[in-house]
């Protein structure tokens, strides 16, 4: 489901929030400006010094990215590549070129035009599989910078504290306002936890765990354009893409093996 | 044995609790409303976040086949492949044919089946080491939600008691409800470190240890599917497999090799 | 030395508990019977839960191997296999055959078989590799089951001190019992950090060490069973096989080097 | 940009200012020179112990690298090279030699030198490849020393306060001086937190991310150099190696089809 | 510099001693006998519980190596095998023999008499890396015994002073030795981490730097004797050598290009 990230960031905030509340704490007393100071721009600026403003600049997008990220459709794309498959088996490969500029995907485009231009299978197969690295490897980053940030603010955190509990002890004349500014103190502790675990942390897994399925999918693609291109029978590729997929989802294969059954394949794979 | 995780959960609530209770501590004093909230309500959201609702809906499968988890019978697999491999030996490969269909498993059906249809080798491996790879990582985001729940538990724990800390610390005017107001504070802390080290670590583990179990027995079924489509000595597959099992549960080996002895190997791999 | 890890598990209490005596601590005051409850049968229970009740079963098995581990003797491997080199050389493979049953170990006894039943290299490595694999999985979740109680054991000790603080904290009415009540509560977590530090950590690492060798002298095993079956140089396999040996423990290779002199194996490897 | 590591670790320095002072403390609470001392030289002590002093030494050398980073431009060298395989498809390999001397980078340079000396292309990659792995190996230790750095400062600020505590509790005579001196403590755990999440940790992030980056772009001009040699069609090697760059920096790849179309890469490929 | 662990222990023990008499603690504090047995007989004896005893008895020896362990002369390595090639271009691979016994590193004269000896690239490659690896492995013994030591001792550490705070809580009576007492008990957390800091953790470090120069200079070397045994060009082996080494740090490349020049590699290579 698209919003899950959205909607799971607001139940624990409910959660924290409902928790305090009926606790008896106001949610005042959690703002706290110095603690705000040193928690959000000390964790932004360490962070940035360690990715660089490059990365640090594509904040918003990926906040984007994690709000809106929907599983991929794993299904629709091995029915799409087993049509491709029987297409290229019954008219050859080159009938695939008017398909190519139906199919939305980019990458999946990219690889069908190297297919239908010719291009060596090992070359085909390089391309892609340098694509799919290189989107890995900027997926990483990003999903890193909020891990790194996840890991500073905790910390931030506790320079917070520490520094309120040195100016505690350091004015420890007035016993009446003790409480209160240990309080305070602690307070930093709970932004720089909270904004690790509530926000940091999972919108790093989550454009990691997006980032493979992102991967999935285009290494099922890759396969299965790879079949195309070696003109294998239909209801093979398809057994091993849904391979790809849970039992659960999947589609294709019992639709195929019901059509023609095992027999099919044996005559097929003779040839 | 099924049932170990269940009873080992079990023990350990049991083992806690006798020893809160006779050391004099009412367990009634664990039950904290707000605390809940925070720890149970705040883990599952952040949680949500981060594998996305698809996969925090299967919560109830998970937990189901943790319950039910039973270590996989090597030995019958073992059986079955080197009484195939004999069938394939005498008979040939398309004698498998009418066997298929007395197999339970649905993977060591889906191999045999594509070597009775006669598929390549080199196919059979990809394929099925693609459906191995595939099942591996879906069970592995499954033990990832666990283990995630079980890092997020504790810094929800100690949100919780910060949070509650800071309360009392704000409100210090009355001394006689201090006591109680901190100890309140650490149940937070008590609930966030319990349940990740009694519940979600542990079933994260066995969801692990599960799915290597599963994959062990699936190596040990694509090898000797391999084999027997090579058409390989029925001892020697014997050999081969048992590596898979510990020495005290091994049961074909012993056996064949005292049917055939060693010169049986000899004349056969001289073909 | 066979006794390191019982002697070295002796000295550590025995260095704890003096320092505890000398400090002026009575060791009675850590004999806690609910911290016992908490920390030993909820450890067993969350560990179990992890790993099965059949891996769990075996814990004694454990205790066993790592009290009566020795090191494996590299340098008589080395002296058999050069000698087994030696011998088939000079009068062929099949002279292996009377050798077999003089060999204790297991492992060099059925890679001697399958050498001298005549099976293809390529088979044996796959076999001999299988065991190493299979016995190297086997001994991983033995030693992960230890490292998975030194993991859980401090925790469990924290659970133990923070319900102890909380009934403490509840029960403030009564100053006189205030410093046994939470030094009490401390118990739990010497008895966690303890347990895992003292017990657990250290069996699991020597676990792990003692599958290392035995995977090292394994795989020196394979190597030269290979090479008698290739029919190397007797001084080549010396001098390779000695690589796996610390120089310092060397015997073979100088005695063998000081008999040939380098130009024996020019001329042999000449052919 | 090249300043953001400076930028970053300022921001931070700032904001954890602003909050000091904003929330009463001077900044003058936090010059402690005992402190100083147990961090600063306990840090460098360590830390040079770990890595020797032949890396210690370059630390200067480090950070300016840290503060003038600037992120490679993969497009020009995309650019380059495929300029290069354009030249050498119409004119021959030695044609290059006279563009050798105008190329700036030393690894392209090594690299084209060894293609017009006719040196094996399995050679060319074997010697890029080891230049590649070297230089990411002495990258990497720069690295490590800051990681190692930021791990030993909190422990040294932790030895500085238990210190400072063990102090204060010998001398607790004097109640009205107690406040200060625990306050004093803190500052090392102060300084140590801090100069490991603000100073060391973010240096070693970056150092590492610079070295990802200048791989990345050694690892595309090796492919680029490689595919120049092998005489690959400029379209196919622009698409390869534009892979390595997020899609919306690409630049040659859309000139190049505008200007080729896909029938060029047909015909090309055919030969 | 040979003597970087040494200082940088030294370093460290001093900057954290004259903190202390700065900040007014005298040493003596730090001298506590029962603290002593706990955090060194402790960590000592779960250690070696954990290698076994044969590893712990080399401790004075890995001490020693630390304090004498010199950067290896990569130059000097690189100088030697390019002469060698040279020789063995000009005279071929038997007039190396009479150069075996001038060399004195052991790994460099063992892959020569190989040579020599006329035995196949291959297994010279296969003897050499089992070499590699096998010093590898035992130095990795080593450099995780301190490592386990660096995690033990801390907790060793929290072991002593939670006993000492036990102890203090049971004997609440006399108010006027709590200080000392509880201080007595912080002394276990400063020994068991700074055990760790300045002494195990560091030592563990250089044992594995070192180990990985060691391990580079012999896969330098390596890579030279099997381009000697080939007959590749001087000039093409030094630029591949010289990639082990930092450029500011290389020797022949520049000479020797000066010297032959670019087209001394293009008619080499030509034959």
């Amino acid at each position: 489901m698209k919003a899950s990230t959205g909607i799971g960031i607001g139940l624990a905030f409910g959660g924290i929030l409902m928790g305090a509340l009926m606790g008896g704490t106001s949610p005042a007393a959690f703002i706290d400006i110095p603690a705000f100071l040193i928690i959000f721009l000390g964790t932004f600026g360490v962070t940035m010094a360690s990715v660089g403003m490059d990365t640090a600049k594509k904040i918003p997008t990926y906040y984007k990215r994690v709000l809106n990220g929907a599983p991929p459709d794993l299904t629709g794309r091995v029915e799409l590549l087993v049509s491709l498959a029987e297409q290229a088996r019954r008219e050859g490969l080159l009938a695939l070129d008017q398909r190519v500029n139906e199919v939305d995907d980019e990458f999946t485009k990219k690889g069908l035009q190297l297919v239908v231009d010719g291009i060596d299978p090992d070359l085909v197969r390089e391309v892609l599989e340098a694509e799919i690295d290189g989107m890995s490897a900027r997926h990483h980053v990003g999903a890193a910078m909020f891990e790194k940030a996840g890991g500073f603010a905790p910390t931030m955190g506790i320079i917070g504290t520490v520094m309120g509990l040195v100016h505690v002890l350091q004015n420890l004349a007035d016993p009446a306002t003790l409480g209160p500014s240990i309080s305070s103190a602690f307070v930093a502790t709970l932004l720089g936890i909270g904004s690790a675990n509530v926000i940091y942390l999972p919108v790093g897994n989550r454009l990691k765990a997006l980032s493979a399925e992102e991967v999935g999918l285009r290494t099922l693609t890759l396969d299965g354009i790879l079949a195309v291109q070696a003109g294998d029978n239909p209801r093979v590729v398809a057994e091993k893409l849904n391979s790809y997929i849970a039992p659960t989802l999947r589609a294709t294969e019992d639709k195929d093996s019901a059509e023609t059954g095992g027999g099919g394949v044996r005559s097929a794979e003779a040839a």
